[in-house]
């Protein structure tokens, strides 16, 4: 049998002890578990920020990797707990949207988690802890959840598809700023194979007006600024050498104009 | 065989490579030992942050886990090098307090660590390296230790209860400041338990006065402070979706009242 | 079989993914890797800290260990990808001077990485996912890469020894500031034991002069300067508990004299 891997991704840092804590109840249940750090650096409850860092990280798993995502601002309120199961992955974390970009991506059969079927008690500030992590363990040692899960309809969703406002003219916005400054927008490639592609791109940020893709950072001079796509496909604005973001005092949530 | 569970606790950042020359002395050893990140980003020298990010991480691994913890000021002085080990797991760094928790929570027979054994020489900088890293994968691979190790009574600790000042006032003082900027107090529901609990609790840090326990986050509206238990059992003021530390502007050590 | 150990050390920081996406590649090509985070903390495009990082933490790895190194500026230009081999263990990386200390440090052949191999579409912004990690994996799964590498003479190196001036002055330099604050300087015990060494050591840095070798921070009280040898043998300024970068204004680059 091959070793399970558990890949965990939460806003906690690590100086507390409380992804500690996850990684000792998940090694509890499965010791041989191949526990993966994706990040532990996500801001605090910044939702969208993890479910950007999932969706560059988890398509490029093996099969059968499950993924905990503890970014739980809404923990201790009724906001549910879900397991996403998608035909490769699994995911369990809370319902908050942490998953946009999965159920975007392909399909998934969701479920709830029911916290009264835990035998031992559950806090009411670390379901990191006490339910996603013993959840992921079990699914990873095939033990029976059938009292544990429920079938949902619906799971939270916060992503939306940049506004046409024209034939040729979008409304679209700074998504993520990554950790060199790139600032990376809500319009993704298959948005564009979807439009007449011959034609020209430009991108407009308050005084700034880019004009056609590069390829590479290095299709401009040093501390020059360019679009290209980001590394899964959104367009993004970058800095040769440079810290985009910083440079143009952009973020997210900033708004611009695309123009084909 | 089980793999060997090592799990790291440091206050070296990881940006110099001293952690991965840890994790390389620790795998040269035994190969197949599972290397768990506890956190690297311990205040330099904080042993009191690396205490309390410890107490919170190591209850919660499987039996025999092994608690690598350097966060160690007095590296190079006559401190004494130590190795703890409790009735489920071996703790083994400097003796300066860090595993204070653990003596306060459960029986251990301490070692001392005989430099002197050592076939290879160590620096006088890094023992996480030349001493401890290998101490723990020599217990991993059940080497014999009888040369390296000499029982010792005593090892130092700092924690100090709560000072009751009449029966039903207490001075508590902020113990950790967490992630997410919550104050935890040196106050335990182990101590609340020992006392009349029909009794409302008031907090009172300079001109805030908080009373009664929340059970969650979310009892309060976001923005506000509350009373709750934290995930180890210690009385902490947090604000739903907010920083207390910082929206108090309070830190470690700052007196509170308590009253019962 | 022994579990391939694949250690990883990037200026990615974790938190958009990127680290996560490299990470699941490797798995899903190697499914029972052991993955080592040495760092994402590097600092932006800071090729120098990540030759010294690695140096810090390479040869304490057993055999066979691939060390898997992006930090690269020059992505997406014709800079080469390169896989270093020396007797014990592999190094993947750009060809900008990331390896210069093990060049330095022992013989090692040298093999161009060439793209035009590869079946999957290459990215021009990340490497890292899309030629490092399947390279390393691929190697550490014994899979032939005769097609993917060609061997080149000479690859990049950056370092430089330190300035004789006269008989018994050096001018030397701080190549690195560790996360303590320690100002590692360009000259190694090697260096030192090639000379006189009944000679008294003087190292000035603008006003401040240090005479003399220390064994331990502790050997001056709290709050003092000193000079002793790195734990990777490099000659630093320390300051015992404090930070030396900070009260003394130094960093990279800042020359300095040393008078034997």
């Amino acid at each position: 049998m091959k070793t399970p891997i558990i890949a965990l991704l939460t806003d906690f840092g690590t100086e507390d002890g409380y992804v500690g804590a996850m990684k000792g109840r998940i090694l509890s249940e499965v010791p041989d578990a191949n526990i993966v750090d994706i990040s532990h650096d996500i801001s605090p409850f910044d939702v969208r920020q993890a479910a950007f860092c999932l969706n560059n990280s988890y398509p490029y798993f093996p099969d059968k990797a499950l993924f905990v995502v503890v970014v739980d601002p809404g923990v201790g309120t009724d906001r549910k707990g879900i397991v996403v199961k998608t035909s490769q992955h699994y995911f369990i974390g809370p319902d908050n949207g942490v998953f946009s970009f999965v159920f975007q991506r392909e399909g998934a059969q969701v479920y709830e988690i029911l916290l009264d079927e835990f035998a031992e008690e559950i806090s009411t500030t670390f379901h990191g802890r006490d339910v996603f992590a013993p959840i992921a363990a079990w699914i990873a040692a095939k033990k029976s959840l059938k009292n544990y899960l429920a079938p949902v309809k619906e799971a939270h969703t916060f992503l939306h598809s940049p506004h046409q406002i024209s034939e040729n003219e979008f409304e679209i916005e700074v998504m993520h700023v990554d950790h060199f400054g790139n600032l990376i927008l809500n319009f993704h490639k298959d948005d564009w194979l979807k439009l007449e592609q011959s034609a020209e791109m430009t991108v407009r940020l308050n005084d700034l007006e880019l004009k056609g893709l590069n390829k590479a950072f290095s299709g401009v001079p040093a501390g020059q600024f360019l679009l290209n796509w980001d590394s899964s496909g959104f367009l993004q604005i970058a800095q040769n050498n440079g810290n985009a973001a910083e440079k143009l005092n952009s973020t997210v949530g900033d708004q611009l104009r695309l123009y084909i």
